[in-house]
């Protein structure tokens, strides 16, 4: 048995002892360590997900910890050693499969959303998912690798080179992520968001930010860029007003990646795409690349991840975090301290959820 | 003086004498041959561009025709060359044009639209946009060069491959064009067409048609791709359940060619841009190599130009054509002969219009 957190009903979160089963042919016990809360946790937290994902259902899947156990036929890999997990097991016979891209397979099992996440005190996995963390990495901070692998893709998918204007629509974790890892690549970036709490802590990374509330965003554009508009933008607000701007910013044969989930269709000013010949691509998790290059991106620093971790919570706290999320507030990344099952909260930055 | 087909004000055409300039340093008079009636003319017609266009304005951008003047600092061209036009002056600074852009310059000039047109006995044009035709392409079908550069150009955005399944949501004139550029390019083609009459004419090219009105699509999808979906789509009906259409076609990393003009944003399935990981891209008017693809397609027959027209009718008679043509009917491409001003009309595809 294992404490973990577990999704009972829509806005219903509990801790209970779940069974674990011990590591088959292929398979490693892990002692998760810190796992993130995630924008798609707060939507299965919701009820917005009860069609994929059945109660009870342990969630999680920004995860860092050690192999407790190696199952049968398991190489490469011993007790102790630090890692992260891509969370994807994919069928291989598909459509996506044997084009190559098997993070979107047909039938893509999502670990932590199709089946149970790391939210737990031992979390079974197949040992192929396992990604290897360098000892100098702190585990809290690896935590932040899942997201960061989200970013690396979707600068990848927008092709972002040396010297160009970045536009983020969104500053939550994952467009705080995308703008570090466009700057990493050479981009000049702009991150649009209009939480006071989330533009100071996006200033403190050294980032821009616009205030769609309040900026002239369409003069602040002409100031950077004259008229040649950006280069790229991500949409990663998921509001209908953040597509508008993602499409408004845009120069000539600009890119507009598509990062955020967008439940029901959006009105899109198609005569822009066409009158400026830009594109849109939509980007979707990561492949084991993204994620290779997500670690050493937390590893040197690059993404500072302590910056973006507000608070950590012990696992018998973490559906009173989840309560306080969904209250909205001054918060970026929380982190569920899977090794801590006492009652109260560490603080890391102060901030109030 | 010449006689022009003018745009005098909505849905009113008149032919009129107009004045002709002798060519300037760097011009030419053309005397065209045949022009061809554009959907963008339509528009022009039904008065929905009077922001764009002042009239009294001479319509005609699709043309064919030889050279009757040469001006001064000419070079490479002579009195009778058989000629069409790519109809698009660029003012060279603007951000496209640096970035290589020319032909979605910020300040272009679309000839026949923002400047007057071919669809007149005498036509001034800077020799720059001149396109030579070969001596064996007849005329008639020369006329067809500039929309088939269209269809060049959008095939060329999609990145259409050997091999690659293609659906075509739209079986007008550039519709057709494209699918018969698609299918040079190797791809098996379905053409989208609610029109019979547009749908035989396809399948008289041997292009394959579905009838979205009638057929079941996502069955016939399944049987021609299995579960993977077509690899591109060209949005070309201008229709919001196109492009509905065309983005449930496509497969994983599906490229979506939009091509018609949609004047009002219109409600796109993002979730399913995210999922499957689809790209749009934009696609607008083409550049020289398109245009001098397009001439050696019309003229080696890969596009049947001939089986695009219609009927041809006389200068005098355009605006009649035009009148019918808003009215709908079995027609593909009509042409204005302008070398007739004489009263009747030619058949050559036993259409009525």
């Amino acid at each position: 048995m294992t404490l973990a957190v577990r999704y009972t009903a829509a806005r219903t979160l509990d801790t209970a002892p779940v069974d674990t089963s011990p590591p088959g042919p292929g398979e490693v016990e892990l002692a998760p360590a810190y796992v993130g809360i995630c924008g798609t946790d707060l939507h299965i937290f919701h009820g917005d997900m009860d069609a994929r994902v059945s109660a009870p259902a342990v969630l999680g899947h920004e995860m860092s910890g050690r192999i407790v156990r190696v199952g049968p036929d398991v190489e490469g890999w011993r007790p102790g050693d630090a890692v992260t997990v891509m969370p994807l097991r994919w069928d291989g016979t598909c459509p996506a499969c044997r084009a190559g891209h098997r993070h979107i397979c047909g039938k893509l099992d999502f670990i932590g959303i199709d089946s149970p996440g790391a939210m737990q005190q031992r979390w079974t996995v197949p040992a192929a998912t396992l990604v290897r963390l360098p000892t100098s990495l702190r585990l809290d901070r690896a935590a932040l690798v899942e997201p960061t692998a989200v970013a690396v893709h979707d600068v990848g998918r927008a092709g972002v080179r040396d010297g160009e204007r970045v536009v983020v629509v969104g500053g939550g974790p994952v467009g705080v992520l995308i703008a570090l890892v466009a700057r990493a690549a050479g981009a000049e970036v702009r991150v649009v968001e209009p939480s006071p709490y989330r533009r100071l802590l996006a200033e403190e990374l050294g980032l821009s930010t616009w205030d769609p509330a309040a900026d002239d965003m369409p003069a602040l554009l002409r100031r950077w860029t004259g008229d040649a508009g950006a280069d790229v933008a991500f949409e990663v607000s998921g509001a209908a007003g953040g597509v508008a701007t993602a499409v408004e910013v845009l120069g000539v044969r600009g890119r507009l990646c598509l990062v955020a989930i967008h439940p029901r269709p959006r009105e899109v000013d198609l005569h822009r795409f066409f009158w400026r010949e830009l594109t849109l691509v939509g980007a979707r998790l990561y492949d084991r690349a993204d994620f290779e290059r997500a670690v050493a991106l937390v590893a040197d620093g690059t993404v500072p991840a302590d910056r973006l971790i507000s608070k950590v919570v012990p696992l018998a706290e973490a559906p009173a975090a989840f309560r306080a999320l969904e209250g909205g507030g001054d918060v970026m990344k929380i982190l569920v301290d899977c090794a801590d099952g006492a009652q109260g909260t560490t603080e890391v930055r102060g901030a109030a959820v």
